[in-house]
Parts: structure tokens; sequence; C-alpha cells
């Protein structure tokens, strides 16, 4: 019998899918589980989407071109530059997913053995495509402590060697929440001009921004058309995760060209979820404010709730819809399974993401889980209820400890 | 400015799609272009692959589960067992296209510097897996003139290394239509077997095989059950190509599990493309008959009048829906884009892939090109009447010597 590959030996299982199983078998047993485990949104697709899909009238249902529709390209063009971006059809190419953006990006600009540095904690599947691309991930660690502000530049100095091609990094955060500043950008810039590196950004939750916070894309970041590769996504901008379709942005032609290769060799996103996709970014404005306003006060009440526990930590966040947050536990990769394992509460659990798996710091991240708020309130509250009880009766309770300082 | 990495320079462009650019000059001149390069079928997809799709009631577009919706995978299942594969939904992952299921494959099974014995010429995307997985095609040449017929054992022995893992085909074959027969596998799996290598098979086009032949599928060789990787997709099954639905499958457990962590790392296929590719599993047996005989008689009409320009060589063929035709030229990619800059016969002319792309052996196919039988009889008949009167213009045409043997 034939050895499957080292690195499908070393792939990660996803943090966050990984106990799927065991949630299964918790709901086979008559429990709800509350999934703040996964970042899909219970927000309703606009109904748009779904609407150009079944007007769609086409006899054979074809490829489309590699680079996408030409009037999705050009609907997503005028997205970016009513976001203020000026970008045209010819600097982005439509992928399955954000996933396949990231994907292009690590293969069009790393090589086996280049290095890329992410603060982490970071989306846990950026090690997986690490390891589909051979790259090495070099992660520079940020703390709850300082609500996962990123490090000062000379931090990042001492990590460029000359493997290092990149700097990855998710604005707003998955998973942290934490909204990188202008100013915080343009001190990165710092570097990727100095060591000639690129800046790829994950802006994929670039819409969700509270407390009268302002997304800043990397994409106009002065003097770094070259540099900047943007991994975009309409998954969680419109609630339509499981259409698959984002995009790689870059004004650096050479970038975009080795990504068209890749994206031949895959022949084309799928035409269906493109054509609801073209349609949806019609959806009126006011989807944003309301959508936005919803996570904001999902935010306040996870925020709220989570305090309240005692020996739990939880940071300041303004982006996305994600939080990592301290728990007084052992081991939340033995704590989350043990919730859906042995624990019920109310005829109910709860299902996180134990946070070791978006660390790449062997150690870190085992008293932390992230939690992502994307259910409605009245379950997220019973939700964060679940967790308060649990970490009451949990075999593995750190009691020996004070919960570790606030964050500032 | 950043340099791109070296596995994007070296990827290879699309040879079927890399002259789309002179296709679009071509018809905004007004010509009329007919597209025998690309396996883009003419057919109509199954009407209830859209009825399906239309009658979706989701209120947010969710991701799936990674390895695909519960009763997609069933419904393969069932489709397999219905063909005499007796696999189960544990066998299989969906995935993204058949392409994607290369990549799971490549993945899982090689290493960056391992090698994948392929007969050339082969569907000129492996190359770019190749070249993104960092594994070595090591072509086994098959010539026109033996109809494609695989080389002796003896000859793939003679490249096996220890760095050889895996032997892939595609069976029929893209772009040679090539069937291989049982007794072809046979000897094949002497090879597999004595040095423990993975048999990786392409059989997308299972369906399409003409002449009273019949597919024998590689998951039902006997004692590889460890070895055989089957890549598939309902792409040309039900000409869905844009749908972007296929499935990897096996029985090595420890391929699919690595197979799954890559599909994680992805999230999941586009969701409401599964839900049409379930319902038109259900397409009645009579369609597949249709759509052969359909086939078979543009097969007809092709070789005959292939066979009947001067100087040019046509092998029998009896499955998928492409040729390698021997073309009296100089160079097929010359010639490909002369035919969309400077020929015109009756107002149209016709695009097809050189065969060099198809090679990896540097220097063969330069007097091939691929032909994808896939318009109605009246097109191809007028597309192939374009290149016969292209032949007798075209200056790079070779009058000096006389056409090679006809195939046996």
């Amino acid at each position: 019998m034939p050895k499957i590959s080292h690195r499908g030996e070393i792939m990660p299982a996803s943090p966050i899918r990984k106990l799927v199983p065991f949630a299964d078998a918790a709901k086979k047993r008559g429990l709800k589980v509350y999934h703040l485990n996964i970042g899909q949104p219970d927000i309703m697709t606009p109904s748009i989407f779904l609407d150009a899909v079944r007007k769609v009238d086409l006899e054979t249902i074809e490829y489309s071109p590699s680079q996408g529709l030409p009037g999705l390209r050009k609907r997503f063009a005028k997205y970016y530059q009513d976001n203020g971006i000026p970008v045209t059809a010819d600097n982005l190419i439509v992928t399955t997913g954000g996933s396949e953006a990231l994907y292009f990006a690590f293969m069009s600009c790393l090589d086996p053995g280049d290095e890329i540095i992410v603060p982490e904690p970071f989306y846990a599947n950026y090690n997986g495509f690490a390891v589909g691309s051979g790259a090495k991930v070099v992660p520079i660690t940020t703390r709850i402590e300082d609500n996962f502000d990123l490090p000062e530049i000379s931090e990042f100095e001492q990590l460029v060697t000359p493997k290092t091609k990149a700097i990855l990094i998710c604005n707003p955060s998955n998973p942290t929440g934490k909204l990188y500043s202008k100013d915080a950008l343009m001190k990165l810039r710092e570097v990727v001009l100095k060591h000639d590196l690129y800046l790829i950004v994950d802006e994929v939750y670039r819409e969700f921004v509270y407390e009268g916070e302002k997304h800043f894309s990397s994409l106009n970041l002065e003097g770094l058309a070259q540099h900047v590769v943007v991994v975009d996504s309409i998954s969680k901008r419109y609630s339509a995760c499981g259409a698959r379709i984002g995009t790689i942005v870059s004004f650096n032609a050479d970038v975009m060209n080795a990504a068209l290769k890749f994206a031949q060799a895959r022949l084309s996103p799928p035409t269906l979820e493109q054509i609801g996709a073209e349609a949806v970014m019609d959806v009126d404005s006011s989807y944003f404010k309301e959508v936005n306003q919803e996570y904001a006060a999902r935010y306040a009440t996870a925020y709220q709730a989570l305090k309240s526990i005692p020996g739990v930590v939880v940071p300041k966040v303004s982006g996305a819809f994600y939080m990592i947050v301290k728990l007084p536990i052992d081991d939340s990769d033995n704590f989350c399974q043990w919730l859906l394992e042995h624990f019920e509460f109310e005829g109910a659990t709860v299902m996180l993401a134990p946070a070791s798996g978006f660390y790449a710091t062997e150690g870190l991240g085992k008293d932390e889980v992230r939690i992502a708020y994307v259910l409605n309130q009245d379950d997220l509250t019973h939700a964060i209820q679940c967790l308060a009880a649990a970490l009451k009766v949990y075999p593995g309770v750190r009691t020996t400890e004070k919960a570790t300082a606030e964050p500032r």
C-alpha cells in the first residue's frame, strides 16, 4: 500500500470543523448545539441573489472564462470603485471563494521554503494553504492583553530573513476582530518597502466595522501598488458563504498573470453562483447598515455576557464578527470536545473553536477559544449562558490562579 | 517590486485557452469562429438541473460540509453502484470540478520532487497541477501511428525510479479519445503492484464510449483498492461544465482523510450547483444513449471529413470526444494562431488546440492538433471544410514530405 504524501500527513485538520462529529453525536442525543464555532452567519442572503439564479435561462451550463464572467468582473470593479478603491476589471480575477484567492496568492507569490510572516492568532486555514504551497508561516504573536494590536515594526524586522517573501494580514481580522488602522498599515508599509515584500491582505470582512471606525483598504496604500495582493469574497459580505465566489485583486500585472495561469488550470469558477453574485452586489446600501447594526448589537451582547463570567478575558474588538476569548481552563481542545460530549444546560450545549489551531507557535492559545457571534441575540445569550454554566462544572477549570490582566 | 514565484513563472498557460484573445479579435472582425479547441459541448444540460436550482428555497446560502452535501454524496454513491462500481458515500468527496479532484489527488499522494508517469499526449492541465504541487511529470510517449495504445509494461518499468509515486491515466482519454481496455489496465496493474504505486485515473468521460466498447473502471481492478484514486466530474457527463462539481473517489482511507483536510482548507464546494448536481443524476437513462449516439455520429462525420484531407493522419478512437490529428504543417502553435489571425473561409474560421501543450517531451506534437468534436454536425462539417481550405493556403504547410504512415 503506497504511503500518502508527507504534506497530506502534516496538513492540519480544520480546527473549526474537526469537532463536527462530536456535535453531530450531541444532536443525535437530542441536544441543541449553538454554533459559535464557525463563521456561518444566520443573516439572510439578499433575495436578489436567488432571484437572479432562478431567472437563469441557459440551455447549457457552460464554463465561464477562467478569470470569471466579464459582467461580474466589471461589477466587482464598480463595487471596489464605490468603496474608494480604484481597481478595474483587469486588476481582479473571480475565484472560487476567498479560499481559492488565497491559494492563487500563495502559489503566485511564494515558492516552497519561502517564508510568510503572519500575526497570530490567524485564520487557521492559512496553515493549510501554507502546507499546500510549501511556504513556511513565521508567526508574530499578538496578545489579547494588547487587544491584538500589531507588534512594533522592529519586531517584524527581527523575523525578516532572505527567505521572507510576504506579510499576510486579515483586516479586520478573523479570528481576533481586530481592525488595523491606516496608521498601523502605514507602519507595515515601511517593512514591506524596505525588504521588498508582498503584502497579502485578506479583506473579506471589509464591511464589518463597528464603533464608528472605518476600514482602510491596503490597495490604497501609497507606493505599494506592486506589493499588495488582496484576497476577497462575497461569502460574509452578503451572507452567501455557499456561493464560493471571491476575488484576487492586485495592481501587479505579473502577479495577476501568474494567478490567471493557476486559474486556467482549474478552468472556471461556478457559473450559476457568478450570476447570483453579480446580482447581489446591487443590494440596497441599507442592507449593510442593518447587518452592521445587527452585528454591533450582537457584539455588545456577547461582550457584556462574557465579561460577567468570572475568569473570562474579553478583548475590545471593532470588526469582523469574531473574538478570541481567554477562559479559565486547562486546554481548550479538551474543553470544546467536553462541551459536546459531556455537558448539557437546559437541553443545549455550545460549540466553540479551540484557539490553539489559530496559532502557529506551539502551546499558545491553549486557554483561548474563538467565538463567532453569528447567531441572533436570543440564541447568543443562551449560548453564553451555556458557556458560563459549563465553566462552573468543567473538570479542567483552573481555580488555582487568577485570570490574567484585563486588556487595555 | 517583489518577484513572482518561480512556479508562477513556469506555470504553463492553458494551451486550450491561450489563443482566446486571437479568437476574440477574429469575432470582432465579424468572423464566425468554430470552437473545436475546447471540451465545451453544445449538448443541453438536462433541464432537471436548473429546475432543481430554481426550486431552492434557502434563506441563507450556507457552506455545505467540506466533503459535500450528504444527499449528493449518497446520490453519487448510487450512481457508481448503478455503474457496477461498489463505492459508498464514505469513499468519495465532492470537489469543485474534476480539476479540484486532481489537485486533491496530487496533494494527497505526491510530495514535491515525486514523479508521476503519464502517457503523453495528456490533458494539458495535468502539467499545471504538477507545477502547482511540485511533482514531476515523467511522460511515456504514445503514438498516433499506434492509435495511442499504451506502451509495453517494460517501457513503463524503465521509467520507474525511487521517486516514482504514481501513474496517471485518463480513460477514455482526453486528448486522444483512446479507451483503455480491461486488458490494458490489467497490465498497468502489474507495474502498480510491483512498485507499490498509486494509479490515479481520470474517468470524467466514462459514459462516452463508442463502437460497442465498454468502459472498465479502475476502481474495479482486483487487489488495487489501496492504490486506485479516481478523479471524476459531472461536467461532461451532463454537459454541465460550469457547475464545477466533481468527485475524488478511493477505497484508500488514508488518501481520503488527507484529501478531506485539503477539502476543509477550501471550506466547501458551491452549494447551489451541488443541489443541481444531485437532481441531474436522476436524468432518464435514454439521455446517455442519445448523447452517445450524437457523439458517435459526430465522430464518424469528423473522421470521414478529416480522412479526406490530403496529408492528414486521423486515428481510430473509441471514447471521449476528442482526437489528436496530425497535419502537414510546420508548427501547430503558429498554424492555430494563423487560422485566427490571417484566415477566413466563407466568413468563418476554426479554432483548434495545438497539440504541443499536451506533450511533456519537448518537440513532440508540433504537427498535431487536438480536435474536440463538440459541435453539431453541420457546424462540424463546415469547421473541417475551413481546416481543409486553410491547409491549401497556409504558408507553413509541409509539401516536401509525405504524410506519415496510416495508423494500424
